[in-house]
Formats: C-alpha cells, sequence, structure tokens
C-alpha cells in the first residue's frame, strides 16, 4: 500500500496537469504503460511536472551510454534500500540490453564498493593529496 | 588521522603478506604509488590481502568498461557518505578517461536517483508486477 | 512477519511494565489502538518503557509545532528506508492536519534535499568559514 | 579539498550560464556571498542552472513555513552524513529565526525518530492495516 | 519477488559450480536448507562462489566469538535496512544461542548508537585529539 | 568547528544541569577528561541529561560483555557514516580490551555485511519462512 492514492487514468484525465504528464511519458516510452510511481506522484501534480521532466533530460541521450546511466541509478538505489528503484531500474537496465554476465559484475562492482567504503570509513583513512583535483 | 597506523614501505617490507600486496599493487597500476587506504589495511595483513585480491579481480577487464566500473563505484560511495572513496574513485575515473562532460552528467543521474529514490520510499509505491523478473 | 512475536493484549496484562505503558499510550493518545510497533517492543520490558517515556516527552508540547515535528520525523524515516515508520509517522501527520498541498510540499524539499547531499558529496565541498558557529 | 575546482567570479564572468545563476543567487538572497556549493556546482553549468532554479523554487514561499523547510532539510542531510549540508542548512534555519530552543528541540526529535527507525527495522514491524491511507 | 531467478536443486546440479558451493554450504551448516540468497547469487555462479568462500572464512571460528558477529552483521544489516538480512541474521544469532535479554540489550545499544550517531553529525561535533590511534 | 559551541569547564559550573552531567561523566569513567560529544550536547542541558542517563544504562553492565556492545556500536556508526563515533567508539573499544587481531576480524565482518547487504537489496531476495521467529 501506498502513503497516497494511486491515480488511475480515468482521474488523470480530470487533470491537464497530470494528463500531459501520463501522455508524454507514454509517447517517450512507445508504451501505453504507467509504472505505480508516476501514478502516487500524480497525487501532487506540480511535483509530477517536475519531477518527469527533469527524469526525460537526465537519463535521455547524453555523453553516457543509457545503460550506463541505469547502472548508476541501481547502485545508487541499492544503497539507499529502495526496494521499488532497484525493481524499476534492474528492469530498465535489462530493457536497455543488460546481459547476465554485465548484470553478475555490476553486483560483484556493487559489492566490492560496499565493502570498501566500510574499510576506508572505520579505519577513518586520510586522503591522499594525490587524489586532489 | 585514521584509526590505526598508516604502514610505511619499511614496515611494509618486514611482514612478507604485506610486501606481497603491495608488490602487486605497484604491478598492477604501473606506478610506485600506494595510497593510504592499502596502508591503513596493512594493519591487518589477512584482511589487506582478501581485499586486494577480490578488488583486482572485481576491477579488471570483463563485462563492464572500467569507466562504468569506476562510475558505479563513485555513485555507491557517494550514498554511503565515504569522503575518501569519493576522492580516490572520482580520481580513477578521471584516469580511466572520464571528461568533465561525463562527469557533469554521472553528477545529473545520481542526484535524479536520490530524489526518486526518496520519493518512492516516503509515498511507498507498490512494485508493479510488470518489474517481475 | 517480524523477527519477536507482537504481544496481544492478553499477554500485556501478565507483565505489570508493559500493561503500564499499553495504558498510558491509550490514555495520551485518548484511543484504544495500540499499534504494532509497542506490541513489537514489548518483547523486551525495560526497551519498551523506555522508548515510550522518551518518545512521549519529545514529541509533546515544545517549542516546535507537532506537525513539524512530524515532518522532521517522516524525513529521517524516508532517508533510513524504514517503511514502517514512514506509514505511521505520514499517518500521524496527516492526524495533525498535514494538508495535500503541505504533503506535497514536503516531498519536494526532502527530494530537493537529497540531491543537493549527494552534490555536496561528490563534490567534496569544503564547508564555507561563514558556516561557521 | 573539492572534487571539481571552485569557480571564482572572474570565470564565473566568462560563462553567461553561470554568471545569470550566481547574479539570482545574490538578488534572491540579498548578499554578494556565493557559498562554495554553487562554484563547485559551477564546473557543469547545466547541472548548475537546474539544481539552482528548482531550489528556489522549492524552498521559495508555499504551504510550509521556511524554517520547517530547513529542518526537514537538515533532518535529511543528517541522516546522509552530508556534512557541508549539515552546516549550511543549520545556519539557514538560524538566519529563518530558529532558536537555541527550537534547535534543541529539534534535535530531540531527529534523535527519536533514528533509533525508532532502527528498532522498527531490527524488529521488521509489519505496517498495521490502520495505517493505509 | 527477486529481480532474478531463484536456483532450484534441479538447476543447481547442471552447474558444477553451483554444485561445488551449494553442497559445502549443506556440509558446513550441517542441514539440506539452503536459504534464497545463495539460490539468488546462484544466477552468477563466480559471484556465488567468491562470496560464499569469503564468508566461510570471515564468519568461522577466530578471535570474536560467533555470537557477537552475528550481532554486528545485524547491527550493520538494520543500519543498511536490508529486510532479508535482520531476518537471516538475527535467526542466526538465535541459532548461536543469543537469549531474549541479549537481543533486547542488542537493541538497545543498536537505538542508543542511531540516536547519537545524528547527534555527532548533527552537532559536527571535531574530533577530540585524545582518540587520535 | 561544530555547529554549537563547545561549553568549556568555565560554563558547565554557570547551569546546574551541566554541572551535574559532566560531574556523573567523570565519576562514572575515573577520569576528568569530557570529550568534545557531551561539550557539544551542553548547548541543550535537557538533551545532555537524558542522552548521557540513556548512555549510561545501556552501555552499563548487563547481558552483552562491553567490548560487544563497543563493537556494535563502532559496527553502526560506519554505516551511518559518523566519523566522530567511529573515532570514539574505537578507542573505547581499545580500553576496553580489543586487540588488534579483534579489530581485523571485526572489520572482515563490517565488510562483509555490508556486501551482502547490497547483493539481498539489489537481488531483492524474499525471506525463506524458515526466519519467521
Amino acid at each position: 500500500m501506498a502513503t497516497v492514492p494511486l491515480i488511475p487514468d480515468a482521474d488523470a484525465e480530470a487533470d491537464a496537469a497530470v494528463q500531459t504528464v501520463f501522455d508524454d511519458i507514454r509517447q517517450t516510452r512507445g508504451t501505453d504503460f504507467i509504472n505505480n510511481f508516476w501514478r502516487a506522484l500524480a497525487a501532487d501534480p506540480p511535483l509530477l511536472t517536475a519531477t518527469w521532466t527533469r527524469l526525460k533530460g537526465v537519463m535521455g541521450p547524453g555523453a553516457l551510454d543509457p545503460l550506463t546511466k541505469e547502472l548508476i541509478y541501481v547502485a545508487v538505489s541499492t544503497a539507499n534500500g529502495c526496494s521499488y528503484c532497484v525493481h524499476s531500474h534492474t528492469a530498465a537496465a535489462r530493457a536497455k540490453g543488460m546481459t547476465p554476465q554485465q548484470h553478475g559484475e555490476f553486483l560483484a562492482v556493487l559489492a566490492m564498493a560496499m565493502q570498501t567504503n566500510s574499510l576506508a570509513t572505520a579505519l577513518q583513512v586520510p586522503v591522499d593529496p594525490a587524489f586532489e583535483a
């Protein structure tokens, strides 16, 4: 259960801002499917609009390839313990071509980072001057 | 200051396990420089050996390119708030070819993930059945 | 499922310390309802007593208004990924008058903080001397 | 030290996008002071512009009072362990009228949330149906 | 639902590396039961092997007693909000002799650490020179 | 720098509540040294009193030995990225007899937990019914 109602299509039609975002999600992704995240955010139309607009720009074409962006997203979502986000962005990574070998290697890097993060913090290692920008 | 002493080269020479790892770090990276993380870990030689051996394997050639692995590493390190790790792996990403444009785009994806993670968690959005593996 | 049994009213009656806390929760909140958090904590009566006593004092009348306190609580709970706490304190915020507009604005501030937190950490921005107390 | 250079005013003048944001920060806040966060973000002008524009909107007048927004910000920043953010937003809270009594009470709520978050998670307390939206 | 399939025994038999790990888990623990974590990791046999081999060594006999190791594990898992890990390692702690009194005291220490962590961070307390190693 | 002033002994004498806590810290620990955490908390005497009183009780004699409690404390502090807390409780663990071997083994368990936490979360492993309390 969510802490807000999930807006169904019928209610989206009643709010121009929500309808505009739902239409753009469908057009951008080439599917009629709107996942629950956007239906929950639609409880607050200005937040829905701001979040979708920014996401569309950030995850669109740029200097990093689309799969790399999804892997960064899954990494952050895992560290933050966001179950929904792990599910949705792992599915997105697969849709963007992630192979089982790449998934396994991603998990290995993730687990490696988690453990050396904890060691560097527990040991309070001072930053080497060589790393200065 | 660290919570353990940072082992200088002179002390490393006195412990065969530490010396072996330090030699391998130098050979693998093609530099004489040993950063503080390994000098701190050297306070416990078995942990040093296990961590370096695993890291060398995980971050070596594989199904993901080296820069992607470093970006995943920086993403996790940021979410965990590990200052040392952010510095060392941002430097590593630059050494592996990260351009300022890629850095900026990485930061945008990272910040996007952080905000949608918090929204999905605050809204307690239920996972869509469509995301099931 | 919880990692400890949830203590039902019948068992609470058998332990004076638990019964005292359950009675006080009911009287303080003006309802017969005891939520699962307290029924789980009742597995350890001293911890139940210490936690309830402190919570009652901290969340009672003071220098901050009750809704502000609940919003701080939901913010921390979200950052920590505590599903139970997000649910219970979002419900509490509504009970204390949170409007949908305030909820939406709260979510926007939360998401904003998450993203600038990650940017400040990834950029390792040095603290400005002007912020010193 | 930051992982990117902090852009001084002289360099900001050379980039129209950066100069526009710096000018707007100064005008909005009524001070000539630009804190380091923005000077670091200026390494990537599009990210600087997007972040400032959104922050200005989110933290501006709305359904929640300015001090409440800053307290939510400090709460999230503390849970995320962002030292820079804790400093800058504690200073902002003071500038918006936070009294020592309010600061002490904020800290008490924050610490309370942290402890009950951990207890609910360690006990894996199931969400009460009564909390459903 | 997991983001990868959980490998049943029939499929494990078809992969020598997975079968070897599953056999070793059964022999080491003296039970036929293989919990879901290993069945999920089996989707990537090299990661399964590396993780099990390291876990077996780290959690085996050493300078800390087995129960202490499990309590450290539950503490980290709680702070990271890992529901699966809290369940599995709380069960393991009980199997290794944790009494209800010890569980209650563990929870009290955990909650205490969470609250003073947040206070030290929110107050940005400078490290005392006396704590230097 | 802290976000509040650190209260020196001269100012503590002027506030009966602060003086009482400082006296009790000195008597309980058998040393004249008051570390910065308490001098920062003294900015809010009621919070200082509540925190010290609870800490003294929780960390005192009980069902878990003193060193185990400190290790749990360092584990949580590391996961939360609290630099001050890692320093102060690693020092406390040493004062309570932690050997270098125990420290190394603690770090290995900590790093192990961090990595399996991330794997269980990234894989979204369902909890085995066998773990139900």
